[in-house]
């Protein structure tokens, strides 16, 4: 399988990124955090999902108030995302959060960022910087264009800033919306430093294509070795971002979970396999803590040979299906009992 | 961007595949080629989805027969996929396909497959190889196991069989369902022959999940040169299939059309961005054959910022909107007319 760059660790709240830690999925509120019930639900049901690492913006004091609430509400790390502000992250540091999203080189004054970087350090909050292609500084654009080197010195030179103070709790993230740059920039930054990186691609668009954007551009990324914790962007519910990501990651074997494979139908199928495979892998949502492949394969004929590398599976017929193990056959059942006989299978394999 | 690894290119009716060809769409009937109606309306609406070659099983001399009413009412090449039968593969070619997909090793006897091939040269009909991870030969799983080797060996094997007969009109898949074992199929292969490669995760899975599998494992090969021609396997409608893999090529560079970049929302957002996003994203479906980006971004601070680089853009506001072009602000309209503005802008952009 593939190789991980080994990045310098660190640890948001007690949570390791980095290092040999696995890769982590985070995703961001889309309510405002002051809205104290809103942002609870929403940390709730994204842990739920499986969401590790949750961000948030802190725009103004209210926000930044709002942190010792949500720590007491939230079993993961927190980190604020801020703008321009020093005096914010320090209030964020103050009411408790776990990291911080902040560049820097235009968080504000010399002695302010030295405020902030001696309250971090004594409070053991990493920093985050995050850079956007479409937010580049313009000195940069005019020097290099819109490319990696404008992205990859954009990073370095708030990194700059804290590596002089003596601060190395360092993630980096050089996002764009565009693919190629997007790979371009974490390619030349991995060569660059061994901090942790944070991936994602910006702006990746609606629920499907988002999706498809996105996994191509982590997948690539992640490949290779690359990425340390990652953040699907959709313009959608944040909980899809994490469904997303998991499925990223126990694809490419970057973590444990169920892999449904299923046949395309063709004219041999004779059983409403896409209604099926939806099926199935609803049914087996809760499933998230084994590594299993389950197979929903159309025809019986070429099902279980096809699926022999699979832990279980199902191959339609005409109203009957096999249920097979390990590419052996173990019953013949009425499709309309096939989910709750894989079901019992599988839970029946735990024991 | 991504050099291509050059490959001979070969031709499929009159469509070239490899060679200086861009990477072609591919997708498969779900429907019985004999079923005459449903058939040749499952074509149309592919070639109208964008589908440049299309597959279908033959199982039957009926479905052999099928192929000259397929073909008078097709636009884009056809190609049988038939196991296990030469005569049936003979068949096809006499009744007018485009190109088979056969496994030579497996087709019939030696005089058989000299049969078979003497026609195909005669008719100029190519041949694609598939092998498919889910049914290798025995004695080539005991040799290698479950991996590339086994995979590349069955392939070259068949080649072989094809080049001893001095026929090269050939392509060839080494399809998996793990992506792991695809991409070092794939990778080992086209470090071993120049012919064109048809890639595909096979049994990929349902809508979402196979199109993220699919992003990940066919834009890996995609992004390092690798791929003629693509086929994204989904258990769902296969106008989904080209659609999911007509977005794969767009934002590698691959092919021109559309990208829709759209901020996730977050606690800044004042808009129904979600919504606005898949609004935009169908609008402007048919606008094809020009490469636009367009930002549909939640919020009038960052928005026409990030994205400078989009062709038009909408950044939302409280109950209007702004619309930009080239990162310049270009008119303030109210949310519900902003569609039909964005649009006007656009065709106006093409005088």
């Amino acid at each position: 399988m593939t190789t991980r760059k080994y990045t310098r660790p660190l640890f948001v709240g007690g949570f390791q990124v980095g290092g040999d830690a696995p890769v982590s999925i985070q995703s961001m509120l889309s309510v405002k955090s002051s809205v104290h019930i809103a942002a609870e639900r929403q940390i709730q049901a994204l842990v739920a999902a499986g969401c590790e690492i949750i961000r948030f913006s802190v725009m103004d004091m209210d926000d930044a108030q709002a942190i010792s609430y949500l720590k007491r509400k939230s079993s993961v790390p927190l980190i604020a995302d801020i703008h321009f502000d020093h005096k914010l992250a320090i209030a964020a540091i103050q009411k408790g959060i776990d990291g911080l999203r902040i560049n820097p080189g235009n968080i504000g004054s010399r002695s302010g960022v030295e405020s902030l970087v001696a309250i971090a350090r004594e409070r053991q909050v990493p920093i985050r910087i995050g850079v956007n292609g479409g937010s580049l500084p313009k000195e940069l654009l005019h020097k290099y264009g819109h490319s990696k080197e404008a992205m990859v010195e954009a990073a370095l030179s708030h990194v700059k800033i804290l590596e002089d103070l003596g601060y190395y709790e360092i993630k980096i993230s050089v996002k764009a919306s565009d693919i190629h740059l997007m790979l371009a920039s974490y390619r030349e930054l991995a060569r660059r430093v061994n901090y942790p990186l944070h991936l994602g691609l910006t702006e990746s668009g609606t629920m499907l294509n988002g999706s498809i954007k996105s996994a191509m551009a982590l997948g690539i990324l992640l490949e290779e070795g690359i990425g340390d914790t990652i953040r699907v962007s959709l313009s959608a519910d944040p909980l899809q971002e994490v469904r997303v990501a998991k499925e990223i990651l126990i694809n490419l074997g970057l973590r444990k979970g169920l892999k449904i494979v299923s046949c395309p139908t063709c004219g041999r199928t004779r059983i409403n396999l896409i209604e099926l495979a939806e099926k199935v892998e609803k049914a087996l949502e809760s499933f998230t803590d084994r590594n299993l492949t389950i197979a929903v394969m159309g025809c019986a004929v070429n099902g279980p040979g096809e699926a022999r590398e699979a832990d279980f599976g199902v191959a339609g017929g005409s109203g009957e299906a096999l249920l097979f193990a390990k590419g052996e056959i173990v019953a013949k059942v009425p499709e309309d009992r096939l989910l709750d006989e894989l079901i019992k299978l599988i839970e029946g394999s735990e024991a």
